[in-house]
């Protein structure tokens, strides 16, 4: 029978007594041990002003009710742990000369890292108000999650952090991205043992696969077992050494342990730990970078166990605080109407010595102002912090040299996604560490393969002799690709945070899965808007594809563009949507985008060939104008039309502008205005959104009273929400997916949906009433038409060829 | 410096030759052998014919090109490793009469698992018309990935699913919520080494530590090194023995290996190992049952590595095809256009000896159906993969015995959530094995914890001394906490499809998390409405609190009400939201949702302490239907009012109600109609939802021609959706959230996105044009009082107390 763990070991996996270590030494004098304790003290301390204090800050005067904040709110519990490897980081930082970047995973530690960057000067550098003194302190602490002041979590106004942590799960991917191709950065990276729990946090540890010690830099892990999230113990605090060890020995890592909370001998181990970590990294580079030979090394990390709220007192009241999870939030949380309490607060801060870390103005004495770095070393100050002050616009060769040639609108068929492909290759050749692509396993699928020409997929696992056989694999890639939407998004993410750029393709059924991701980025980048010294940074771009017109087969699990209700609910200041119908608009909207600065693009399009509708000129004016009428589609030349017939994105368009094709050839007589929009927000109030257009524009392209039949590549649903305001919007008739699939033909699929080239006809019959009856006969033509077009399917499995190679009849400007 | 790994051992991880495995033994007699490897032979044919044939299925003519469907779709990649496992455990089914359960990880493999169910008689006896003969066998092969049949996942058309596999990453999920409280059963679980580098199938794994050996089955995953995506390797095939195996030890599983090609000593390799399996588990239970002392033992499972597409010819025109990505899908594509292709395939298909294996009839031989076990211990037959045949009803209290009492409307204040808990409570209690509350370490937080008296938190790992300090963990817990949103929903999904009942409960901003497995189950679901031998499960029921409006001081990242959107596309067969303004309607939408079926409920409800507005008898009335005029709210009198003010969601309530009281305080004579909405969806036109309402009764609520301010809980664009065809739409001024956030007050955070009663109040005059100059007076007053709200904020961190204390004034039906 195989072994069993049975908790044996638990009582050794408590935090608590002497350190002990995988590592041994004494690097440090007792000098040194001293200074940083203090150092790591004057963290502490600083830690509880900001979750208490607005007045009072050194506590000159006894600590009274009215010193503290009405509302008492932060995060305690892993400041501590935080801190402590950002003092001892420093020492390495000024040993080594290292450029370092901190993320702080378990990000509702904020405290812990303020504290540092405040220490280290940059706090008052970038916020003069808040400067080294008494009264600057006081402003400190008082800001500190506090209306109008900053939040508990590292936010963007937090000097240094690119990574906020308020929603857990992404610390390592986003480090990851900051070291691609900046190979003197060692990320180090605190992750929380709560948020090691969710699954981006766990399958993000395999980011080693994907790292070129020749070309990046490295990404230092320390894994705070801090014992207990919110109200429960963590996981991986509770089962054995062995399990842990092997967990991450099995994803590729070194882990050195260092446990304990005695405050001497945790410094020699975080010191000699710390600095065999980082030793080890420099070898690993040396040894990679020297023989020009990339191999996947065993990387160090540090498995950090303290108490959760180190420092703290164990136990008030006979009931632990100290290493349990009542530490996480404000440790002591009625010290406003508990005077014993607010006793015991005030002894505890005290017990730090405040006044003998801070001197008579409330400066840190320069003793200890020695430990830290200076300039951009200290990591609070690391323009990779900053990302947006590194980056440098892509070197675009001009997108009209790719254009699809020799267009007849709506005749000519050619696959726009792979025309792009190559304009996208030629990015990656000219940008070789500014630029990368990212993917779950679908570039090649998505007809984006022609990129491996100019980078291949990075792959730093192990090979076999049939990779030879269009394997495109190599340690020096460009384009990353991993089954997980969650670490391509973070990988992007991290990478233009840190100043470059990038994009994601991806299904578009499966691009829900980081909705929640793309949520928190949109806000990240809204807030850096007020936030005076962030750099505007590269627009997170994402390509969706495969899209649900074209999952017919796939069937119904495959069929959600749902994706831009959730980017259509964030800021106006941030998101943009294109949906280009053809392959030469697909080239304008994504030089357009990749140019861009601080959006989240999202562009749909699909993948596969289609018909075409504009030639590039064309193409671009229609761009740049983000919808507009087509002239030649339509017929109602430049009068009042009858009926306008609408589409936004490529197969709506398609079939949008086949129905008009079959409205123009049974009812001649009828005026047809086909409309097309490639730019979503077009259709909002210009008051809302900045590309929004006013309604005398609206009403000149789609009237004030005329049906307008609108064929919409998502749920209808959202253009209703885009124009609720506009004039004639009663009339507005629209069709898009409507949550029904099965196993289709696209055809099939297009008519249970309502969105067929028949139904729209049909449509738009039927919000004609002057036409009367003389049209029965029409619309019994098209109800034919549409269930013949469905009976093939079910003979054979295809769509009548009639359906598959339809070409709009008319020449241009009939 | 640690060792590295350089794949020096790649070549030992090919998939290709003798097997190779852990364990070693020859269980089966040559005869044994050949009747195993024969029935894998039919599987496979079966397969192929699924994916290549509309005629001809047992290829007794010469193979044409009419005999070929039109289009070619489907997966063969993982097809045989799943065939070859499921026939596996067939044997071992009928030696131990196991209770065993099929979960197929990579679902895109459906023809594997479709075809053991046509051998074993499954599908024949679901679906008559595909009977065990030539022509059901032709019928059988036509329907699969052809308009109007079946898709290439396992859908729930595939008898004994309960998990398609369309999107990745929820295998090991689904599995352990099938064998929670189900001790008899086994969940054989595929898990592809592609959906493995998801994150949510990553962390999955660690779900052995709240699995209780005494009270719950087990999960046997076999983990099949496939080697490959769809264009790419994956990550698990390519690290080393020694990675794998630690990883797996690190998760807490004990991995055997069976790996290799060749057909004799592979079936030994998997007869011993998958023996050894079973009787492992079933020794773990033993132990574990025999003693009472739940345990957590090393669980075994089984990492199997074949090539991909296994049994495919290895190269086609000096093309890797079996054994390489390229045999993901269609192995060969171009059989209509290509004679030799075609001989190619039918030369392969041949080789299965098809006509050794089914008789004249095209009835698989005696001999090899013996082999497969009966009745319902057949996996494809197993009555947990029709779970809702084994429902059976919640024992639930009247919830009326927990309602608040002695309620003054607008004037009492209770905790609503923390209230519902104790109905919440004396489910669990009376449901001991039906039933569990799911969450991701909030429960506690969000004033649940009073149901841990009557079930605790279930924990396997490691237990500490100070556990014993409000813990609440133990091995026969009821309420299953992880940090991760993903396997709390998976294991919730997996215990509903088998027939049990469950809630989950999580923090509104961070259920975006799980936007596209919550999509997913909402597809699941109704795609069971259209196979009539589905029968009903209980409804998923998401509870969502710690709502945007209370999350003021945690900022920016941790305010997002959109969830609702993504469910609204939903179907509305599917989906119901409902926003309970207080405590007593909250009991009355728990108590419905709970006792529900096939649907997807959604509650949001925020978990603090609020002014209650509803007696119990008033809550439920008020919940019957749906939404409705509160008349002690309002001043109408039952004539046409002036204005209505409606709202949806407790704190938009609590605003709404205090605009109205601003409104009758300032113009007395205003005549004021105060309307609430607690289920969503009776907005919609009642043509489009099933709760939705006609326009006539919309008109006798909402009037169709006065304004409306409407104050709802999430983004305003929700409710103009809904709404977009109602008489008055125009008239429908909607506040809500509108991505405005920061660190704030409660009041603050509401006029940051006017959603607080001044700004309202100020609405409602600005739509009224007909007060004239009179109220400028007011509307200045009112612009006053929100300043001086807001300042209290900058100055304390507080909302003033005449906010915070704020109460109905008016008694009620004044």
């Amino acid at each position: 029978m195989a072994s069993q763990t049975d908790g044996a070991d638990a009582k050794s996996l408590t935090a608590y007594g002497e350190a002990r270590s995988t590592l041994q030494g004494n690097p440090l004098s007792s000098d040194e041990v001293r200074k940083m304790n203090e150092y790591f003290r004057a963290s502490m301390y600083l830690c509880l002003g900001m979750l208490y204090l607005r007045e009072n800050p050194l506590l000159r005067e006894p600590l009274k009710v009215e010193h503290l904040k009405a509302r008492l709110l932060g995060h305690w519990g892993s400041d501590a742990g935080q801190s402590f490897t950002w003092t001892h980081m420093n020492r390495l930082i000024k040993k080594y000369d290292l450029d370092t970047l901190f993320i702080s995973g378990p990000g509702h530690g904020a405290p812990g890292i303020i504290s540092q960057s405040y220490l280290e000067g940059v706090y008052s550098e970038v916020y003069p108000d808040m400067c080294e003194d008494a009264e600057g302190m006081q402003k400190f602490f008082k800001q500190f999650s506090f209306p109008g002041g900053i939040g508990s979590h590292a936010t963007p106004e937090t000097p240094g952090s690119i990574h906020e942590g308020g929603e857990l799960g992404y610390s390592i991917s986003h480090a990851f991205g900051t070291v691609f191709d900046h190979p003197n950065l060692i990320t180090l990276t605190m992750v929380g043992d709560g948020e090691s729990e969710t699954g981006p946090l766990a399958t993000s540890w395999h980011s080693t696969k994907f790292l070129n010690p020749c070309v990046d830099g490295a990404v230092l892990p320390v894994l705070h077992l801090n014992g207990y999230k919110i109200n429960n113990p963590t996981i991986l605090a509770r089962i054995s050494h062995d399990e842990l060890t092997n967990l991450f020995l099995g994803y590729g890592w070194q882990p050195y342990y260092v446990e304990g909370s005695d405050f001497d001998s945790m410094h020699q181990a975080m010191a000699t730990t710390l600095e065999h970590c980082v030793l080890e990294i420099k070898e690993y580079q040396k040894q990679a970078r020297s023989s020009k030979k990339a191999f996947r090394p065993r990387w160090p990390m540090i498995i950090l166990r303290t108490p959760k709220g180190w420092t703290a007192p164990r136990e008030i009241d006979g009931k632990f605080l100290e290493g349990f999870w009542r530490a996480h939030q404000i440790p002591i949380t009625d010290v406003r109407t508990n005077p014993e309490h607010l006793k015991i607060l005030e002894n505890w801060m005290k017990a730090y010595k405040q006044e003998k870390l801070f001197d008579k103005n409330g400066k840190l004495i320069p003793e200890l102002r020695e430990l830290a770095p200076t300039g951009n070393s200290r990591m609070s100050a690391n323009p990779v912090g900053n990302g947006g002050i590194l980056r440098k616009p892509l070197i675009m060769s001009d997108f009209r040299d790719y254009c699809l040639k020799d267009i007849v609108p709506g005749q000519t068929v050619k696959g726009g996604m792979a025309n792009m492909a190559t304009f996208l290759r030629d990015i990656i050749a000219r940008n070789m560490t500014n630029f990368r692509l990212f993917g779950p396993d679908e570039t090649e699928s998505n007809k984006l393969g022609e990129v491996y020409k100019a980078g291949k997929k990075v792959w730093m696992a192990d090979y076999f002799d049939e990779d030879k056989d269009g394997g495109n694999l190599s340690p020096e890639g460009r384009v990353m690709e991993i089954l997980s939407e969650h670490t391509c998004e973070g990988w992007l993410e991290g990478y233009i945070l840190s100043g470059r750029h990038g994009l994601l393709n991806s299904y578009e059924p499966f691009i829900h899965i980081i909705d929640s991701m793309v949520n928190q980025h949109c806000k990240w980048i809204e807030k850096c808007l007020e936030v005076e010294w962030r750099a505007k940074v590269a627009s997170l771009n994402i390509l969706i594809t495969a899209t649900v017109w074209r999952q017919d087969h796939n069937g119904f699990t495959h069929q959600d563009p749902g994706f831009l209700d959730v980017v259509a609910n964030k800021s106006p200041q941030v998101v943009r949507i294109y949906l280009p119908p053809d392959g030469n608009t697909l080239l304008s909207v994504m030089d357009h985008c990749l140019r861009s600065v601080n959006y989240v693009n999202v562009v749909v399009a699909d993948k596969q060939e289609h018909i075409q509708f504009l030639g590039m000129d064309e193409a671009i004016r229609h761009c740049t104008k983000g919808l507009g009428i087509w002239d030649w589609a339509s017929n109602d030349q430049g009068q009042e039309p009858d009926v306008v017939m609408a589409s936004c994105g490529d197969v709506s368009t398609h079939e949008a502008l086949a129905a008009t094709a079959l409205l123009r050839e049974y009812l001649p007589d009828l005026k047809v205005r086909f409309v097309n929009v490639v730019d979503l927000f077009r259709l909002m109030p210009s008051t809302y959104h900045p590309h929004g257009m006013p309604d005398k524009q609206w009403k000149s392209i789609f009237t004030e009273n005329k049906p307008i039949v609108f064929n919409f590549h998502s749920y209808p649903f959202l253009i209703h929400r885009l124009t609720y305001k506009r004039p004639g919007q009663h009339h507005l008739h629209v069709r898009g997916y409507r949550e029904k699939g099965n196993i289709d033909t696209p055809f099939e699929l297009a008519v249970r949906n309502g969105t067929d080239r028949y139904s729209l006809a049909i449509d738009a019959i039927d919000l004609l009433p002057s036409l009367g009856n003389t049209v029965s006969g029409v619309r019994e033509k098209l109800v034919n038409a549409r269930l013949a077009g469905k009976e093939e399917a079910y003979n054979n499995g295809l769509d009548p060829e009639y359906i598959r190679n339809w070409r709009w009849p008319y020449p241009k400007n009939s």
